[in-house]
Parts: structure tokens; sequence; C-alpha cells
């Protein structure tokens, strides 16, 4: 394992825009290697400064096409960006997609763009983390915009929620994709909708779905999301797409809410950390000679489970009491 | 609180048989008081002697039906008979709902059938946790059979999974359910598929696309589950439900599998108490001002989340050590 001045080092030369130990530093992150935690203790002083962009929506809605423009735009105007293209349908990593080898070429030659994939290695919880700890290195390294883009199925969705500072949800017209957003309450976390392929029929009505949802159910003091119509293939609506993101940022900054939503995340961030060691410690008791024979003794009646659970509740904190002190 | 001799004079009430202490006692479970933690400890050493059946299926399928003619044919085998109807849709508990008011008055006269609404009082978990107490409490009075019937839906089917000895699975012909199920992944834990309504056309369609499933997936050790086709209105196929579940009864209590069974769900029982009570202390951090303090330096990038995290949840292990001790 690296010492301390070797961990600096690294932090520095991600720091300095170093492409290979940026990709060294995720992949690290990723394994969960003792490097690894001594390394995100080490950047973690140096982040906050990059603005992380959630993209989420269906397969096949177009949230790719749409970043690579979102990117361009950006390169225009000088700005640094990173991708982190999360597949928790997938177990690979680092860039091993076709899709993202295809991306990458398009950008292969400019230094100040950085894209990678994030894939589950079979723990979709680890997932989370890894991608929030890889932003957090394109963050140190100075990357200006962040955007982490997800396939909108389940828990990678609501993840994704909990790590940005912006959400854009990417819907297209006649997907019947609406009422199934608005069912499953991922609405309330949209902070800008998209509704890419607006070249196709039932543009018009998707946009007036969403306007007439929105009225229902949003309260006047927040922010009302935008909807702003894209076609990815073409390059349309990317200025307003980005100008739109930007506005919702200006916005959560002047009305503090942009403070508020980093230190939730970072709250929820805490509480899972102590969760995950906790569920580590149980998964372990589980497995002792003596947590077995206390079984049998609820099984035979003897003991009840309510007080099996005080009992190893107590053995647990005095374990982890003694591992610390 | 109740004393130590009026719990047990409790208990001896729910062991002769006395209706409204067993309606009393699962209240009382149900409403997480003290009481009711002395009572849960006191009657699980007089538990494990009925058989729990869970009956789930998506809304519609007939359960109730279904059920209502399983008690009918125990009551002409003089079995005494308990009965958990579990919605976790509705907020209401006790009896309340028409639907079971009704079938109340087919059996109101009965003695040996005690049936019972369960509703979530807007806590999902403790659904789960007040309906096992609620078996506990109708097996300790003597119940020979308990069914558990829920609305197929999420997390309340898989709950219900981790309480009984026999799963039934109830389908009906045309409703494309087969498809749905296997993809849940609810198939690998049905003991018994009940083909319901099996006077409608389709009905040996779906009995043979059980059968082709069942045969791509199941490990030929295991209890292969049987498959058997009902008219909930007319009784036509109770006989062979019921011989259905006594046969699997049987073989898991030949194999073993009865045994393990039970003692993975209590290990899963006591697991779900430690967790709780671990969430419930993590939750009370959160709301201190100390805990508020340390957030303002993780947001300040003084302190990482995972320092945080470490010195919080020595926080948690010292004060639930000291409150033990």
């Amino acid at each position: 394992m690296k010492g301390y001045g070797a961990i600096q080092k690294w932090v520095e030369e991600i720091r300095s825009g170093n492409r290979r130990k940026i990709a060294q530093a995720i992949s690290c992150l990723e394994c969960r290697s003792p490097e690894g935690d001594e390394l995100q203790k080490a950047i973690y002083p140096h982040t906050g400064n990059a603005f992380l962009v959630g993209v989420t929506g269906a397969p096949g809605a177009g949230k790719s096409t749409l970043v690579d423009q979102l990117v361009r735009h950006l390169r225009k105007r000088k700005q640094r960006v990173g991708v982190l293209a999360v597949d928790p349908t997938s177990p690979f990593t680092g860039g091993a997609l076709l899709g993202d080898r295809v991306r990458m070429g398009s950008h292969a030659l400019d230094p100040d763009v950085f894209i990678r994939s994030m894939g589950t290695r079979g723990n979709l919880g680890g997932l989370a983390r890894a991608t929030r700890e890889a932003a957090r290195v394109l963050d140190v390294a100075g990357y200006d915009v962040v955007f982490v883009e997800t396939v909108g199925v389940g828990q990678s969705e609501i993840d994704i929620m909990h790590m940005t500072d912006s959400v854009a949800l990417v819907l297209t017209p006649g997907s019947g994709d609406a009422v199934q957003v608005f069912k499953a309450g991922i609405m309330e976390a949209a902070d800008v909708f998209v509704v890419n392929k607006s070249d196709r029929s039932g543009s018009g009505k998707l946009v007036r779905d969403i306007e007439e949802l929105l009225h229902l159910s949003k309260n006047e003091a927040d922010w009302i999301p935008s909807i702003v119509q894209t076609e990815g293939r073409t390059g349309r609506g990317t200025d307003q797409f980005w100008a739109e993101l930007e506005q919702h940022r200006y916005f959560m900054q002047e009305t503090g809410g942009w403070g508020e939503r980093r230190r939730s995340h970072l709250r929820r961030e805490v509480q899972v950390i102590i969760e995950d060691r906790l569920r580590y410690l149980l998964g372990k008791q589980v497995n002792r000679a003596d947590f077995q024979r206390d079984l049998d003794l609820v099984q035979s009646r003897k003991l009840s489970p309510h007080r099996m659970a005080a009992k190893w509740l107590s053995e647990l904190v005095r374990e982890e009491g003694g591992g610390r002190s």
C-alpha cells in the first residue's frame, strides 16, 4: 500500500490533469482497495467545484447523443468536460462498451474531455459509490462540468439524483414515457425535462402533457422545471438545453437550494457509509458458530428472536467499539 | 404497563382460545406498544405448531374466495383455521374492509375460524412484522392452519415468503400473469401453483406454460412445485389444492427442508430486528446539533464524509453500548 507521500503525489498528478493517473484513480476507487480508501480521503478536500449534471431517461431515448452534443457545445466555450456513462445492467467498466469506444473516438484527441463507462462489477450498491467517487476525481482534475448519464431504471436513477446538482430527464414523443415517469415519482427530482427526437410527431403533445402534470404538482416557491425540445442527431436545441441547466444552477445558487441539496446529498452519503459498515458487520456475525448455536435455541423456542437480536446487537456494538478504541 | 403476571395470564387466555383476548393481542402487537413487546416475548415459546400457508397473486385472481373454500374444506375435517388478509395498500386494519366483513359473516358463528385484516397503518415495514406476530398469536391460540393472504405486489409478497411454510401462487388464464411472475423471480418461492377460474379458456395453456418454465428452472433435488386447477366460485379443485399443500408439507418435513426454511426465516427475522434498531439510532443522530455541525465541516471540505461516518458510527456504538450495560 502506498504511503501518505505517494497518495499526496497522486492527488497532485490528478489535479494537474494527468489522464493516466485520473483513470488509475477511478479504477482504484471502483475496486475499493485500501489505497482507494486513502485516496478518497485525500481528494475530498479539493472537491466541490465541478457542476455535476445527471442525465437520465429510458433506453433508446438518445441520452448519449445528447450528452455528446452538450460536450461539443461546452468545448466551443472552452469548458473542460467529464462524462460518466453509468450502465447498471453491464458488468463491464472502463470504457469497454462499444458505444463508448465510438464516443471516445470523437473526442480522443481532446485532453479536455474525459469519458468513462461505469459498470456494476456485480454490485449495484457499489456502482453508486464508485460513480460518486469517479465524479469527485474528475472534479479534482479540474473538469468544469461532469455529466453522469444513466439508464432510467429504478435504483440507478435514484442514485444519480442523490449525487448531482441538476437532473435532466430525457423523454421521447410517442413512447408513452410521460405517464410512466409521473407514476414512478421521478418527476419530483427532474430539474429539466428534455423532449428529444422532437422532429417526431407527438412532440408538442408530450410537452403539453409534461406542462400539465408539472402544473398539478409543483410548489410555487420551488424551481419550476423547464422543458426543452431537442434533436440529438442534428444538435438542434442543445444551446437551449445547456442554457436551462445553467439557469437552474443560478436559480439554485441564488435561493440557497444549491447548498441545501449538496448538504442533503452529503448527509445521505454519511448515513449510507455507516449503514454499509453495519450491514457488513451483521453479515459477518451470521457465519459464526455461536450465532448459529443461538439460532438453534430460537428454533427450539428456548430463546426468542427479539432476545437474540438484542444480544447480537450488543455483541456487534461491543466488537465495533473494541475494534476502534 | 402490565406486569409479568398479567402478561402470563393474557398468554393463557390466548392459549385457551379467548377470541377477545386474541384480537386484543393482535392489535397490541400492531401498535408496537411496550405491552406488545412483552407479549411477543411471552408467546414465542408456545409457537411453532401451526402450518403457515402463504397465498399470493394479482388483484382479482380470486385469492379470498379460494381461501374461503379452503377454510370450509378444513372445517369439515375439524381443523381450526386462522386467516390473515394482508392488504399493503390499505391503511385500515382489524376487519374494517367490506370484503372481510362479508367473509367474517360466513364464519361468524364458528369459534374455530379467526379472520383478520392487516393494513399498513402507513408503515409497510411494520406490516410484515405485525403479520408475523399475528400469525404467532393464532398459532399459540391453537389454530392448526393459518393462511396469510396478500396481494401480489412487490415487497408484501416477498415478506410473506419469509414467514410461511408453504407458498401458493394464484394465477388466472388469459391474464398474461405467467410471464410477469416468472420475470419477477417469484416462481422460485412458489411451492404450489394454482390456476384459478380454470373454467375460462386458456386454462390448459397456462398450465403448460407453467410446466415449461418450471422444467427450465428447477433443481431436481428440490420439491417440484405442483400445479392445481381450481374454481373458487364452485369450490372445484379445493380438495386437490389442500392435498398439494399437505404433500409439500410432508415432503419438506421428510427432507429436512421444513426446519431449514423455518430456521432461515428466523435468522432473517433476527437480522431485520437488529437492522431496524440500528436504523432507528441512525435516524436519531441526524437531528442532533453536533451531527449538523459535523455536516457543516463536511460541506466546507474540512472533514470527509468517510471520516464523519467513522466518527458517528463510533458514537452510535458508544451510546448503544452505554445504554445497555
